[in-house]
């Protein structure tokens, strides 16, 4: 026992009108919605980094949390950081987690050094895991921390680096493989360029595409059954990401051969930060199959750098459960908590109370999407919108030309009447629901 | 002669120390850059929306403009406006001009009437070009002002307005290739939505993606020559626009087995809507071989909206030249000022002066972007950046495997050590040159 | 009756779990909050403008609206449109309502004609009120969309639309008190720039000072007891808009002695387009007492202008209604419905939908805040929080000075330790309440 | 010597054609422009912070530059780093610098320890003072950094932190006094909110007045007569910032009585994170008479959130300094350079290149500005277009009242016609001298 959440008890479901501060009004893993349960539907996840590896640091300003494991450079109290995790999964009801080989080991020497750390981290973890249901969501790589990453990992203009990164990748795939963690993400934070003057912009595409693909063979090659993800942002650190959003994503996988081997991880703060709703990004993923996990999280709407708040606006959550059950849910993905505490947040109350938030505002919009796929109101008002496309002569003239469909229209026999879209109608009716 | 141009003689060139409001004092047609005349680099061309069609309304309020073709609604005062355009096109030297079918023809009471119109102004035009040297650089359908399109053109819910609109580009490529226009543009300014709650965006996707095959069919069925181009734009007026930017019109392109058929029209105001620079849209582009042409202007980085103004900023259009000039250049596209007037400047005289004001900038771009080429600094920068990449061992490792990779960084061989990105020299390069 | 809404019958309150599409869930003007009507608390508004002077045009497309009453140029339909609107009003419940000069009379050929226009219809309005609860929120002169107004209004460089600006605020200011307007409001959607080269700025600005000194000389000279308030809004149509903010404004109304003869209209799409939230923007006036009334709508975050549409997320409307219920509630102010529908929603009904969805979600936006005050577990944090300045020592040290302060300091007495802010804890407390 | 610039001799002026990548080609000290010399209009500044303390870290990877003088913890490091930033600014031409208490001293273990490192590194200082031009432009005090700030300096809700506040900047002012500084700068990173939930507004307003009132007041004991500044800023660390923009911090300026005690230190990338550009922000000071001082850097117009860049834009600070020339220029304030490298940007040799490229940048928009001065198009341009109100009817009208207006309207002696804004015409002519 760390003591770090001494005087916190695990927490339970107690219903919505409960004033209790650590309870969930919502979340009640065994209720079963649209015949799963709701833990097997949400598959949350704590992201290590933000919960555990933060310090409390902005642009402006250093570390502000003052944890038993800080400084987080030697291996004892990396160990005791994972003792503090283990205990705040247990008290969140074992949900799965995630890390970066960063967050979890500190930085050795050399490369040897720090995959020993690592090693041993792993096998701490694995200890760790033993009778408890928490498991590993997924693994990544941290390739944008350290300032040998500064230029890029696998479009790094040094050759160098994208050896040491791809020695670093294959490291934590096969950790990821040994902890049996159900995905394997990448995010490429400094796969971009911080000015297009010293950016040679195709080459360093080709070089991400070959990377990609040395992931899947690797993965092939271990045998790894879980999904690789990759996960889009717009920008922040570098000035321009590649991975900007969920379609640039996905042109990116067809470009390199990449479409049914990959999928993707998005997130709500990225999403907002690329112009999309959050809603929008699952539905484009979706629309391509290609919809592979979600990191849950808000972005303040104000302002204009990655926030990772914690959820809280229903409405919003609900819209995005909404496409992911349609899509037919999350797969090996899950609901990442890719949010850390405000920098004010000190107490480790803090840290307990925004994830039973986080969970409880993701259980009410996974009910009010089941409810809103129930009742049937939106797809039947798409069906009417769309039902002209199901004749024959429609379908008929979308495989016709240009000529035969002119003939008909100056014949006048086509003529269009526009139709209300009834949007407020539709507003109205999630209302309902959420 | 309309007399709406009466006091404005022809521009000429003059040299940048004239005082005088209505000359060129950079574009210098005749002048060589890098061999070519600096006329056949830029390809100027005359947007007719702005520029004869639009009266200077904006959200908030009605028509400030009050010329002699308006209102807009018979034949007569188009013909009278096309004698404007034509006077206004040899005051400055007979440019290109693009137009939109709804810009140049009164509409009809029905798709055939519309058509008449339409083909008598072609035949109008026709008459006009003769013994000019103002040629169609593109042509393009209006299928977002009218009622009709409120709710997509090729993506409507609606298949007989997928039809008219099938039908309206059939004539709209007809007249630009009977005018031996040089490009076919597309911009799908309703092709989105208004709320994904009443959209099949997969659906509609694939509509679009056979809707541009059957124009490439047509294309080639009737031997036209020129490019067809399809143009980026994120937003405004839809919420979301498919054509979101150039990445993902690529991808949109490769999906629908389109990427050697089409190229892309830029525009300086939707890349910056998009959250990119200029030049990374024209550099994304030429990655992939799909720079078509640009239009250039100029988007208020203050304005959430499409403003559309004239260019002035002279380093922000070097470095789009820059990268036109390293792609080879504009092939069959041009310079198409899709700039508006600001709706307080009501003289024929801020007319003319804005598009001067315009040509100068992109010429003094131009030559700033030569002389850069010429130089070679920046191309030499990227060579030596990039140098470690050209070894034999570098390419050997793109070509390995992770396993391989691995057992070399363990080794020890590998340990990167960051070298400066030298940004700010680079930075300061540029301005020697602008 | 105009048979435009000849369909739908009065608007009911049947409860949350009803399915109809058309009644009240949350929205039940006699139930009691806070020891008031809802009625009494939210005072709602139809704004003419949008519901029914707007034809569905944008900047890339034409009307699309096919109203009874358009187009809207001579008398005999500017009745037909009142009657139409009347007829909503009792659907409605007999909502107050808030006009424009321009949206309820045709323009004349010159002032002394669209005077006796205005007139007109102020009469026939004063007739329709007899008998009914719907009353007059506020009126408003609209200087902005035709043509004179394109430089400004009291801040046009001419001194004539100077004039014609007081000439037509006076009479606007004489048909509100005439009909018992409860407030008069002046927003300036050209009171500010499209470029500083042709601004002076400072001139701008002082004429913009008079002219509302001018406007409560009249109030007070013609007994108007109503409110006066000017409207923020930071861009759209102008580049820049004079009365950017709330903070703004506070500002220059001090700088011209009206600190406490003007309040303020807050918008919720004009706070997101300025860069803060609504509830931000709410907090500010009523920390300077200057809280006045709101324009309820909503900006969509993804779109840089000003979209008007009707408010629905909950969450949000509820932290606006708690700072509204903190600051004692609206005074002569209202919940005006500054919305408008999408063009795409074309029917008679869509226009009553918007309306009922956004009344029901003031009323559970109302209904939260009015338990999070009940419950008090705000207002209890923020005393906690800040206890310590309640003591005497911290006053005193507020009154004494740097030398002071500074002795007590390095003597040793004062090392602060940081508390946490609680925010995530803050934020769960809101959502058992939303 | 460091030897840290050892390769690096000081930089002269050798003219525009030079390919030097170590030369000034516009700055030219002793040129006489509008009667002054250059180095006296723009009194250039170094940021201490972002060219010394910095260490390469953003909100994504840590340290990048490894100085001499890292770690930043004990004195004798802090002397070298003094060494080497004299040495920059001997190779620069001994500008002023500026500096936060923060970036020169380590922090102690308690008050008194900081103060005796801070005092003792300002005797440094004052050492290498001697003989040198290099003078100090301002101080100021960071209270933003440490954890003790976290809640806000001077709008802490714990009133020790308000104390703490206040014998820091005690000390920071003295400092500067003793320096013979010629300003005092406060910029509230932390004064503001994070979120409302927790937040008194109004009182924490009234607190940051107070103690601004107790700065001046300290300022007038001493008999400092340097200008006090504060710095506006939207947001970033905070979600609000109170000094939001120039407008806001004018209207609390008015409010708490400090407005002819105060000035604006303006920076650029606050302008643009504001919705601004940045000659509106001087413009709005200027017209108020509050124009301080400014902190001349970038911000990325793609990227929101503080990017500190170089300028690079001639056309963009060509305006500035025409606003600031036409205020009469910068009076006890200078051009500060609050801009850091690129973190890629690892050699000294960068950091002597971004100051010469930021030099070289301001002087020639001030040669451009001071040319556009000199040629008077801009003034004659405002002139004509204000003429009117120059009459003597105009002026009697601004202080006449509604009905006397009205009747002149009325009886038809009014009827405005738009004149052309020539706004393009205007930007022509900008472009003739950038």
């Amino acid at each position: 026992m760390t003591q770090f959440f001494a005087d916190i008890a695990p927490i339970t479901y107690q219903g919505p009108d409960t004033a209790d501060e650590l309870a969930f009004r919502h979340y009640n893993p065994d209720e079963v919605v649209l015949g799963k349960r709701m833990e097997d539907h949400l598959r949350f996840a704590v992201a290590y980094w933000h919960s555990f590896a933060w310090e409390g640091g902005d642009p402006f300003g250093g570390q502000t949390f003052e944890r038993p494991w800080h400084p987080q450079d030697e291996m004892g109290r990396a160990k005791i950081k994972a003792d503090a995790a283990f205990e705040m999964f247990d008290i969140l009801g074992q949900p799965y987690f995630c890390w970066h080989d960063a967050d979890i080991r500190p930085e050795g020497a050399d490369f040897a050094e720090s995959l020993r750390n690592f090693e041993e981290i792993i096998d701490y973890f694995l200890a760790k895991m033993e009778g408890r249901n928490t498991q590993l969501l997924w693994g990544t790589a941290n390739m944008f921390s350290h300032r040998r990453w500064m230029s890029g990992a696998s479009t790094n203009p040094d050759p160098d680096v994208f050896a040491y990164s791809a020695a670093t990748v294959k490291t934590c795939m096969d950790a990821t493989h040994k902890m049996g963690g159900e995905n394997y993400v990448l995010w490429g934070g400094r796969e971009g360029y911080e000015t297009l003057l010293n950016t040679d912009l195709g080459r360093e595409l080709d070089h991400m595409g070959r990377f990609l693909n040395m992931v899947v063979e690797y993965k092939h090659k271990i045998g790894f059954k879980g999904t690789i993800l990759v996960e889009p942002k717009p920008q922040e650190p570098s000035k321009h990401q590649y991975d900007f959003d969920a379609a640039t994503c996905i042109g990116f996988l067809r470009k390199y051969g990449l479409e049914d081997e990959v999928k993707l991880n998005l997130e709500q703060g990225h999403a907002i930060l690329a112009g999309h709703s959050f809603e929008h990004e699952v539905a484009v993923a979706a629309a391509e199959g290609m919809l592979g996990s979600i990191d849950m999280n808000r972005n303040d709407y104000q302002s204009g750098w990655d926030t990772d708040q914690f959820p809280n606006n229903v409405p919003e959550v609900a819209l995005t459960y909404y496409h992911i059950l349609r899509a037919g849910g999350l797969g090996t993905g899950g609901t990442n908590f890719d949010a850390k505490l405000r920098r004010q947040s000190l107490d480790a109350k803090d840290l307990i109370a925004a994830h039973v938030g986080g969970m409880d505002i993701c259980a009410r919009g996974l009910k009010a999407a089941a409810a809103m796929i129930d009742d049937g109101g939106l797809d039947a008002a798409l069906r009417d919108r769309y039902a002209g496309w199901d004749s024959n002569v429609a379908q008929e003239m979308l495989n016709s030309d240009f000529d035969t469909i002119f003939a008909n229209v100056l014949s006048g026999q086509i003529n269009p009447k526009p139709r209300s879209g009834r949007q407020e109608i539709l507003e109205n009716y999630v209302n309902r629901f959420v």
